[in-house]
Formats: structure tokens, C-alpha cells, sequence
């Protein structure tokens, strides 16, 4: 396999450092192919902003969108972006490994997917019409490749379950997993999640790192999440609502997208 | 009133800088006192790494809290992040403008709450008890305090309703109203939200620059949405899930952490 590692987190000595390092050893290994992006490392710019964009025009009102659709077609994006989508592009694989921060990605990692999923690479391709709108949920230039997020979370499993303060782990993830992995088509495992990271001790590292392994070699044949493809039948469109008759009607929220089954088992890794 | 507003948006000739525009003019002409961090026009540093931590020793590996912790009592955090403290300490009212992108705030907004939401500041703070799990979720620096998104979205109202496929836009917004806000005690006026945000043209601007000054104008009596409080009684300690009793057992999701009628108001804002 082709694995593409996306790493975030500012000290090499961490706790996801050394699951980083796990990884890679893990992986090569077993004779896969295996490229990092160590964001802090690489100082990636975390913000999108005019820089971004050289070919556009100084005086200009600057739509992001559109500036990064002319930037990738004109291919005068940044050096930096370029390679990123080239990775992107190689992989079989993804792997992004960081630390859940205020219920989501460090700020850096967010940057990553603003700078580098360009109106026209990443999304606002393929047909848009009242069957078909757009590439995306389950289409798109991740299509027949894999993906998994390798996350540790200060707080206890307990915050994050089905009545806990912080929302099911599953619901906060959505928009990661759901919203950037699936939109470009790609297959989303389940998470490998170390909870509790800052009371982790040697013991309690060794199994968060023997599981890793297990996920690692697991990687090509682990069910992944089943979430329904946008242009798969299930959703009227435009308006992108699930269609009656799916799911029970008295039921909203994120788990609607997604059969039931595997959303239970998500919810249960690694507790 | 003391308003803050925090504003995340690369263009100052955008729809969120005309937004921005719009409330500045209207706090003001109101008699209100008005800062703004125009968070792009600062240079805001967008990535917490040991820079913010001048005081730590660069030899030892850096836990980033804790970090965060000692540069907050040793008075040693940078300039920049002190001023921003000084703000949220200022006002009675904060104001969030920017746009939605990839379902959540811009990386460089998101890199702002990593280095502001210090530990001791922001969090950590009370006491920890079998009664009272820390001054968070209702109880903190921002008690007294009342805050409100105001967004931008690309998307339609119906892709982020209950059943859109972007799921319902309360849920989206959870980590940040609740995570984010409510969590240091503020509390949270509904969203107010222009959709469609790439087609919007002057007519649209206008009536949704005059909803947005009616909402300014009821900072202070508009009614917040009604989040649990964590050490009110409504929560086992630690594990911080919903007692039993409270809310149908069959539901799980965010909106079990917020009385029903709220959550329906807030997600029929601005359609």
C-alpha cells in the first residue's frame, strides 16, 4: 500500500509523536510505502489567505473559492499546496494523526484542508443536476481509497458517549470523517482513539500502541463506516434531505447518515 | 454595553467584512462600545507551538496546557495573547463574525481559542469534587457574558436541517456554541446565519444586513439557548452523561444537552 501520514502536533516527544512513530515503523514493516507530512515540522501556513493565491490579481476582492479554482486550474497555486494534492493524489492510504483540541483538529490541520482541498480538485467537480450533485459524499478524487483518523482526547470515553456532555464521539467527528473524508469519496475506518491522553502511563502506551498495530495491519480488509453516498438514491435533490422512509422519521441528528449498525460499533472503539 | 468582535475573514471586501461593517456601525450608532480583532489584519498567529511559550524551557518536551498554564501565571505569555485574555475579561458581549468553512470556523480562528483558551484562564479553573466537575459548561471567566455567532454558509438551510446532509446546523455548530462558549460560562444567543452566502446579491445584503441590526438591537433580551449546566444537577460526576430520567432514553446526540423548545428556535434562525 501507498500510506499518506498527515501529522499535527507541535512536540516530537508527545504522546501522538510517538504514535506517529509507531505507525511508520508499523507500516514499513509490513512493506508498505509510507509518506508524513509533519504540518509543524514543514512550519505548514495554517491560515488561507492572499498569499495563497499568487496569480491573483492584487486589487481584486478575493472569493476564496474561486481564487483557489483559478490557482488549481491555472496551476499557480503555492509550491507547498501543490505537494500536498500530489500526496493526496499517490496514496492508497490516509492517515491523519493528531490530537482532538476543543472537539476538532488543531488549527493547523484545519488550515491544511483549506489550503489544500482547491474549489476544482477537491470539490465543484462532476455533474451537478436533479440526480446528481456534484462529486462528493462518497465520490470524488478519493474514490477507491481508504482513510482513518488516529486521535488521542484528553477526556474519558464516558463525555463522549451516547449521553455524555461532550455529544457521542461518532457526532463529533462527523464533520471530520463525514464533511472532509467522505466528501472526497474516500472509505472512512472507524477511529483508533486514545482517551485520557494526559494520564497515559508506560503500561497504558504499550496497549494504546499494540491496538494501533492491530489497526495498522488491519487496514485493507476493517469495515469501514457505512455512510450513505449523496447521489446514491437516498437523498432528494437539491436540497440533499435524507428521503421518507429512511430512518426513523422522529430521528435527526449526524447517525441518520450513516446505517446503524456501524455507527454503534465506531462508538465503541477503543474504550 | 462592551461589545468584542472577533473577525475571521481574509477579504476585507467580503460579504462577512461587510457583515463586520454593518455591526460595527450599528453598536455604535446605539452607543455601545465596540473592539474588534480582525484576526487576518492582525497577522494573527494561527498555530500554537512552543513560540507561545517564551518562558519554557526549549529543552524540555512541551505539554502544550501546561505550558499554556505556567505562561498564564507567570504573566509570560506573548503580548498578543494577552491582549486577546484582556478583551474577553473587558466585554460583557463577544461577537463571533465569520464564515463557515468545512463545517467549522476558519483555522485562524480555531488557532485563536488554542492560544487564548489558556489553561487557568480559560479552563481548570474551580473546584474538582464529586459535585462539581471544574467552572465549565455554564460556570467560568465568561459568566455574566452573552455571545452569538455570526456566520456565513455556503450551503442551503436545507442540506444542515434535520434531515440535510450536512446534519442539523445546531449540531454543527455544537462544539463551538457549547465547546467553546457556553463552556467558559457565556451564554449563547441563537446563530444568526446568511445562507447561500456565494448567491447572496444586494437585495439579499440588504434584508440580511437589516435582520442582522434587529438582532443587535436584542443583544441583551433575546433569549439564550438553554444549555445544561454541567455542575447543575442534570449530570453524573465525572462521567458528565445525562442522569437517567432526563430527556427519551432512545435519543442520543447533542441536543439531549439543551431543553427541546431552544434547540428548535435556534435552528429555524434565518431562513
Amino acid at each position: 500500500m501507498k500510506v499518506f501520514i498527515v501529522f499535527a502536533h507541535p512536540e516530537p516527544q508527545s504522546l501522538n509523536g510517538s504514535l506517529l512513530r509507531t505507525t511508520v515503523e508499523e507500516l514499513e514493516a509490513q512493506g508498505h510505502e509510507v509518506k508524513v507530512s509533519d504540518l509543524y515540522a514543514m512550519q505548514w501556513k495554517a491560515q488561507v489567505d492572499r498569499a495563497d493565491f499568487p496569480h491573483f490579481p492584487a486589487e481584486s476582492r478575493m472569493r476564496v473559492a474561486y481564487a483557489s479554482k483559478d490557482g488549481y486550474e491555472t496551476k499557480t497555486l503555492t509550491d507547498d499546496v501543490k505537494a500536498e494534492q500530489e500526496k493526496i493524489v499517490w496514496a492508497d492510504t490516509i492517515i491523519f494523526q493528531f490530537p482532538i483540541w476543543w472537539n476538532t483538529m488543531p488549527a493547523i490541520l484545519k488550515g491544511w484542508f483549506e489550503r489544500v482541498y482547491a474549489l476544482g480538485f477537491a470539490y465543484g467537480i462532476g455533474e451537478h443536476s436533479d440526480k446528481h450533485w456534484g462529486d462528493r459524499y462518497g465520490e470524488g478524487i478519493g474514490l477507491g481509497k481508504r482513510s482513518m483518523l488516529s486521535l488521542t482526547i484528553g477526556g474519558w470515553p464516558q463525555h463522549y458517549s451516547a449521553r455524555g456532555i461532550g455529544g457521542p464521539i461518532d457526532d463529533v467527528l462527523y464533520p471530520i470523517t463525514h464533511g472532509l473524508l467522505y466528501y472526497i469519496g474516500m472509505e472512512v475506518l472507524p477511529p483508533f482513539i486514545v482517551w485520557k491522553s494526559d494520564w497515559l502511563d508506560d503500561k497504558g502506551f504499550q496497549t494504546a500502541a499494540d491496538e494501533l498495530r492491530g489497526r495498522l495491519r488491519t487496514l485493507s480488509t476493517t469495515k469501514h463506516i457505512d455512510f450513505r453516498k449523496q447521489n446514491g438514491g437516498d437523498y432528494e435533490i437539491p436540497t440533499l434531505t435524507l428521503k421518507p422512509g429512511l430512518e426513523d422519521p422522529s430521528t435527526a441528528g449526524f447517525s441518520i447518515h450513516s446505517r446503524k449498525a456501524e455507527v454503534n460499533g465506531t462508538a465503541s472503539s477503543h474504550k
